[in-house]
């Protein structure tokens, strides 16, 4: 076997074998095969795609190219809950306290933003003390006695994604599903949890960018999640706007500590709230979504929730005073409040654009090496669906940049303004499961 | 501009401009794109084509990467030809006496073997004191003086053919017509000529299979050719057995020593008399295709075209003694004769093995570092339409390696035996001009 004939059979439009997508993946990983060959290989699956048998091999062979974590020795069901990435994708934050109050075992491997869309470590991070560098075993034993922990993804675990994500943003192969689902499953399978929980977003700066395609991809990684006999559900959701009103690190703790408290905004609370829902029914906490719903609002308001977040937080070296005294936590140099020129109605907040400027702001990195300044970000004044008016706010930039002037122009392009109404979109579109 | 939309444009079917052609040559080249992106869109390249004005526009900016060879000093028509590459291949070294004797002007830059096909160099650089290191001026001087030189390509010409040629050779991207006829048509256009001869091989170990792509590669090599202005012309041939009977590198220049004293194989011969009729035409030196044949064969005939030999290898340092007593050249150690198990006709030698099994045998290069045995190779006893009887020779295997009993074997599959009689086919199935 060698790699030319794989990637020229790949080319010709024929299937590869498990024993071929081994062999591509473990040479790969070994530095035998080299990027350029993988490369080559990936464009011609981009451009001839690959079946469900070899989609489901390539999965296997990627989270086999390292570690894969066991947590057999933890009683009850294991959980585990991703998102395909959004801006101002808070979720886990409130959700993991949710559901690990509720009695499910949340062992969350998360990792951190690059480019556009923050990440759940960085946001964690923001809160003095957190310390996401967990041993395997201090993982586990936490997850065993507090029923939550979040921990950075090691190098072990599932080196062949690490490696091939780095080259598919670089040679124009990353939105195609077989190569997309393989590397959402491969991570997701290695971290051992008996159920999972995708979060599919559609819109501006998704993979997905229209309800067919995002539903296409759902069906795989819900079938390869069934396939490897994981409970694997979806929700696809919404995202012609950030989630929430805030984007930033620490504008993003505030805002999940807020909403944990009871006092978020309303298409973030709702979409913790089913994804909970969701998550409780797998564990099986709950007979029913419906029940799942009930019991998570009930976490939440009972304050049972937010416990759990302190204790989690606290567990992890964070300073839990930051929590119950938000306005501890740092703010940027400047504040400036940006307002719309025109009266009508919000038709759609760019993503993309939103999470793009925050980076510039300092909220996010470029390049991997980046430093992040946890205070910068953006927080929207406005949501889609809600009527302005000349003068009106659209958001507040946060940024300890003194150069931001140009960046201002680009969130306001973000804001698509018309003057119809605009219908108040719901935040989940789609259940799969 | 930058690769990555390159690439995702070239993958998502649309042409590129020429601007985004040379942006991808000339950062190629410089480093600032990477092999990998460079294989990503071979690989796109390969499966989406290129139109008519793409791989113009690529060969012009592969031809520009480099020094563009200027011969206009030289009076007179420069002509050239170029080979697709077969196996016991020694055209150029009987055509280019044939046709400097004739009054054209052949300033060749010629390769070196890799894999199952050999180089001209390393087959002249059989003849003891043979240099192929010229300078340009040294290169221009002899063209001038006597007709005729052939130096090996520097680094400076069409570096962009080198880097690719390589990376496609690695990556499955070799066999596509675009890029085929680009990276040959931009070395051929960069090395000056008025005129250009392709030959192009069909068969086992050529880049065409089959006649119909066969004609569908020429028709876009002569094409490219004349759009840059150059009267371009090709021919097809016949590559279901080696050329002539001599394959490795005395083995060869011994057999076109024979050829230029009117003493060659039949299908060598016939291929070296219509090429050399062609390019007399070419050089305006002959009215027809017919009276170039008359004038090529005048010329061998009459020795004239030994004679300009002897002064070709002559004036490049060579030991012209060996010309005059080929006897004189070194043979290998061991020389094993093979014979048929099997009465019938012979229906084909497949070129590909008895290359490969050559270069095995110490002829050729397996990597590009190897040295070369000039003694090494194999002499057919036999040609497609021969009768044999069992017993009777098939061919001899010259070689100073001492473990040659499994390529004996491989040898011995190349040769396919029938039991009806095969008709002898010509070697040139196509003239295209």
């Amino acid at each position: 076997m060698n790699i030319i004939d794989i990637i020229a059979k790949k080319r010709d439009g024929y299937q590869l074998n498990k024993s071929e997508i081994n062999y591509f993946i473990n040479n790969y990983v070994s530095g035998e095969v080299k990027d350029y060959q993988a490369s080559a290989l990936l464009m011609a699956i981009y451009l001839n795609g690959m079946s469900r048998q070899e989609t489901v091999d390539l999965t296997r062979a990627m989270m086999y190219s390292g570690e894969v974590i066991d947590l057999s020795n933890i009683k009850g069901v294991k959980v585990d809950k991703h998102s395909t990435g959004g801006v101002g994708d808070k979720t886990s934050i409130v959700l993991g306290p949710i559901v690990a109050s509720a009695g499910a075992k949340l062992a969350m491997i998360s990792g951190r933003g690059l480019g556009h869309t923050g990440g759940t470590l960085d946001k964690l991070e923001s809160i003095p003390g957190m310390n996401v560098s967990l041993t395997d075993k201090q993982f586990k034993k936490q997850v065993k006695q507090i029923n939550i922990a979040v921990m950075s993804q090691t190098a072990n675990i599932n080196p062949a994604d690490k490696k091939m994500y780095a080259l598919r943003d670089v040679t124009a192969t990353v939105g195609v599903i077989p190569l997309i689902a393989s590397s959402i499953m491969s991570k997701k399978l290695a971290s051992g949890s008996n159920t999972i929980l995708l979060d599919v977003k559609i819109g501006s700066g998704a993979f997905m960018k229209n309800l067919t395609d995002a539903k296409k991809l759902t069906n795989t990684l819900v079938d390869i999640g069934n396939f490897f006999k994981r409970d694997t559900r979806a929700i696809i959701t919404d995202m012609r706007q950030p989630l929430g009103y805030a984007v930033g690190n620490i504008l993003e703790i505030k805002e999940a500590i807020d909403t944990l408290k009871g006092n978020g905004p309303d298409d973030f609370t709702e979409l913790c709230l089913q994804a909970s829902a969701i998550i409780l029914n797998q564990a099986k906490l709950a007979k029913s979504f419906k029940d799942g719903y009930s019991f998570a609002k009930k976490q939440l308001t009972s304050g049972a929730a937010f416990k759990k977040f302190k204790t989690w937080i606290k567990a992890q070296g964070g300073n839990t005073t930051y929590l119950d005294n938000p306005q501890k936590f740092k703010k940027a140099k400047h504040i400036i409040l940006l307002k719309s020129n025109i009266d009508g109605y919000i038709e759609k907040i760019d993503a993309l654009q939103i999470g793009e400027a925050s980076m510039h702001l300092g909220a996010g990195r470029l390049t991997k090496d980046d430093s992040i300044d946890y205070a910068a970000g953006i927080i929207l004044k406005t949501k889609v669906g809600f009527k302005i008016k000349k003068g009106g706010p659209l958001c507040e930039i946060h940024t300890n940049k003194n150069n931001y002037q140009p960046i201002l122009k680009d969130v306001k392009k973000a804001f698509v303004i018309t003057k119809k109404p605009v219908k108040v979109p719901s935040v989940v579109l789609e259940y799969i499961k």
